[in-house]
């Protein structure tokens, strides 16, 4: 059946419950009852949990055949701990496994052959790129990738759609009894807001740390009485790759040219008042985007609450400005955001499910005014892509671009309209990772679209004499420039399925066939 | 049957897979699923949960009869939550209420008629004080109420013995979203930690406060996304009622004695090195203790890791002197604390599923090398009795009595030897609250008495050189100063069931007969 917005959704996957796209709040007020893991009393006083080993860990945890595990990214591209457990399973033996990860990269290159030899049977994970994007594309995981949102893994999770059964947190800093921080140590990542619902709701917790500290590690991201052992290894990650220096802001004309338009747009709407809340994705653009804030808060003599998100340079500043009350943070890109997640008492740690998970009693992007986000592709539709690249092979992560969409009052797209020769604006995206329904304006170099389900934000827009377009002029000027790009050619094999936050079938990525040449 | 320590358990209470205590470690490794609550997703964004009145924050949620519901203590004797909660649901017709607090005391004498009435069948508590003990002790209340430690109370959650159908969350600030801490407002008590397993477990979540604060109130008590309604009321509690002035240390020349004591014994035990950990209950002579530690630690040149539990002034100023590394906090009982834990870093409030939930993996009690605590009875078996006084009514409570004295090394009851005319050491309490193979060593004006199952422990204290008597020749001593204690006389009902902190059945009180004159 087709979805909401348009997607024909296999029939056989909408069984056991499982429903199609059907709008971004509607199911909002269902009920539901959380799930809860099946622990381990340690009523007899025990005064440490370190065990020699990972091996010794997945043998305590009783970890078997088709089990599934799961681990954060905080530590991106530098991440270690993924390689280091998913080899002890293979070296044991274990097979049908599911990776249920926050998200997997570059860093989990070995994985592949994993899945390619059957070690690896499920993944469900937000974002996927590298090695393991390819061979997933290619159909060699046994069973369809499920693609989340950050919101919508925890959501999962916290709905027992997701049971782990062992999680595996690489901690910077742990004590003996499993108190473990994002904070100190060797590889150092601020936060472990990805892990904490594992933490709640896996079977088994292991902490897995390069840096013991003394009891107690506190306040902890993860509490002692939710942990089973602790592993003490050489290094659980590359500092280096874990927190970027902190990134220098964008020289490029044209990204500076739509972070000042992204501003504008902003500051014409009626949420951009004292008081205000903000979140900017990663990337050039986005972040760009507050070095024109700035200017605009001074002069109309108002501050920002709170900013959310994944935390980097350009938000500290604005903190240590005292333009920013707080700063509610899920991830630290660079040595800035860690730095000052250590120091800054008005800099707080959030749970993935505190930021983001639609079926909570209300997340933080609930409460978001502004979101100022990238994309690879958006259509007419306002339906964003950021997960599958023009060649069809999966090398992005949804992450948390469809919670801050469908949650703030003003959701921004910024994009180029082209990228070299593939249009960014197109007739129909490859795959919808954010659905248009939760997107209400588009900035490119080439002009500004206000979807028209926002018939407010384009008369706001027009009252402060914002320049506008349609974004089928938009996709009318990108033809142009670059040619009507070619269809993809797909099997009918779905090798990922992409849920929408709260569950439900957004869309499906289909096998791409290989180039002819 | 009888159980472990000798109690008779009625068999019809060991029913549905309830258990008789079998010793305090009987239950290690015990595998079990938790519950989780059965909650309604908000995933469209709501700007506030404020609501205008308690009355419609019941209706909303769903209250009937034959529901549970539950509150916190963080108030103690100037809690005004738990009567307007209660007037309102009576006032609203509803019947056949179960009452689950972490405590319920004077402050809650109104409630007394309520379970006269039929209102309140059904009672969950640790402490129970004022007429509402006098009630229960009278079998007026329909169901025999449950007594639980503060780590049982929690494990009883945890385990979904306590289903909580909606929690009552009294919290000094609040934001409009629920986000709420013991901080600030008018009625500050510091931290939440009772409350912190009821927002998760239960179905409906409602914050009360008195004092409404910007989003975010950060870092919370009570989260958002566990949050349902908020409620503003004109006072949730009275402030002197709440937090006393910092206590003036006991000047009694017997609790010094006797506190020096304690601190001869801790420092003739292994545990006492640097680093340890303590623990002191309410009550003069177990806070003299902290007296008598100061000057034994410097001349040792030792500090303590961490100081755990309620707190109060001589905690903080161990904690201001540098003696103290850390306070890990649960409950603030004067000034002085609530300030600290407001101000200084090192100073943490947890949950009291961290505090002392047994069934965890792993809680603080667990890691504690010292305890001093008080008794109203202990016996010639090392049973202690917190709960009935000695004319059989129900007028204390068993805290976290149990859980410190099963976790730490050295669990240390420090009491004279007769009250009045009441002898406290005696062949047979009246109720057992802290089984005594949880405890180690008795401390009182007439002599100090190991427990034999301790041989270690004596073996340190004598080459130490401390004087040692044993508990019969301490009970004689009473017997001889006061006379032998008539028996109480009890009918055969059951009024009350002691739960043992692992839910097995520690004690049964009975009703007691009125005093023929």
């Amino acid at each position: 059946m087709k979805n909401s917005i348009g997607r024909e959704i296999p029939d056989d996957l909408l069984v056991n419950g499982r429903e199609a796209y059907k709008g971004k709040y509607a199911l909002d007020g269902r009920e539901y009852t959380k799930p809860g893991p099946t622990v381990r009393a340690h009523v007899k006083p025990l005064e440490s949990k370190v065990i020699v080993s990972l091996r010794e860990a997945i043998v305590r945890c009783g970890l078997r055949d088709g089990m599934t595990v799961s681990f954060h990214h905080h530590f991106r591209d530098g991440d270690y701990v993924v390689n280091l457990v998913m080899n002890e399973i293979e070296a044991l033996g274990i097979r049908d496994i599911t990776i249920a990860a926050s998200s997997v990269g570059t860093a989990h290159d070995p994985v592949a052959k994993m899945i390619e030899d059957g070690v690896v049977t499920g993944l469900q994970t937000s974002g996927i790129r590298g090695r393991m994007g390819e061979v997933v594309s290619r159909g060699k995981l046994k069973t369809p990738a499920v693609l989340r949102s950050h919101g919508g893994r925890v959501r999962a999770v916290e709905q027992g759609e997701v049971r782990v059964d062992v999680t595996f947190i690489g901690a910077p800093t742990s004590d003996e009894y499993g108190n473990a921080r994002g904070k100190g140590g060797k590889s150092d990542c601020g936060v472990l807001s990805y892990s904490m619902v594992d933490a709640k709701y896996a079977d088994k917790v292991v902490v897995v740390t390069d840096t013991l500290v003394d009891f107690p590690n506190f306040p902890p991201s993860i509490e002692a009485v939710d942990v089973d052992y602790v592993v003490v290894v050489d290094a659980i990650g590359e500092p280096k790759k874990i927190a970027s220096q902190a990134a220098r802001l964008s020289q490029d004309p044209r990204d500076l040219m739509m972070a000042e338009n992204c501003a504008r747009v902003m500051a014409a709407t009626p949420y951009f008042k004292d008081g205000y809340s903000f979140q900017a994705g990663a990337g050039g653009p986005p972040l760009a985007v507050y070095r024109f804030l700035e200017p605009q808060m001074v002069e109309r003599g108002i501050k920002m609450r709170w900013a959310l998100g994944g935390i980097s340079q350009p938000t500290v500043d604005l903190l240590n400005k005292g333009l920013i009350r707080c700063i509610v943070d899920t991830q630290d890109f660079d040595t800035g955001a860690v730095q000052s997640v250590h120091s800054n008492p008005n800099h707080y740690e959030i749970s993935t499910s505190q930021y983001a998970n639609p079926m909570n009693k209300g997340a933080f992007v609930n409460k978001l005014d502004f979101v100022i986000l990238a994309a690879l592709e958006i259509d007419t539709d306002f339906n964003v892509n950021v997960v599958t690249g023009s060649d069809g092979i999966l090398r992005g992560a949804p992450g948390g671009h469809p919670d801050a969409s469908a949650g703030a009052k003003c959701a921004i797209i910024v994009t180029p309209l082209v990228r070299g020769r593939i249009p960014t604006v197109c007739e129909r995206v490859v795959t919808v990772t954010t659905p248009g329904d939760s997107v209400d304006v588009l900035v490119t170099d080439y002009g500004i679209a206000v979807n028209p389900a926002r018939q407010d934000l384009i008369e706001a827009l027009s009252a402060a004499k914002v320049p506008l377009t349609t974004i089928e002029a938009l996709k009318d000027k990108a033809y142009s420039m670059v040619g009507h790009p070619d269809d993809l050619e797909f099997h009918d094999r779905v090798i990922a399925v992409v849920e929408a936050r709260d569950g439900t079938i957004l869309d499906v990525v289909r096998q791409i066939k290989p180039y002819e040449l």
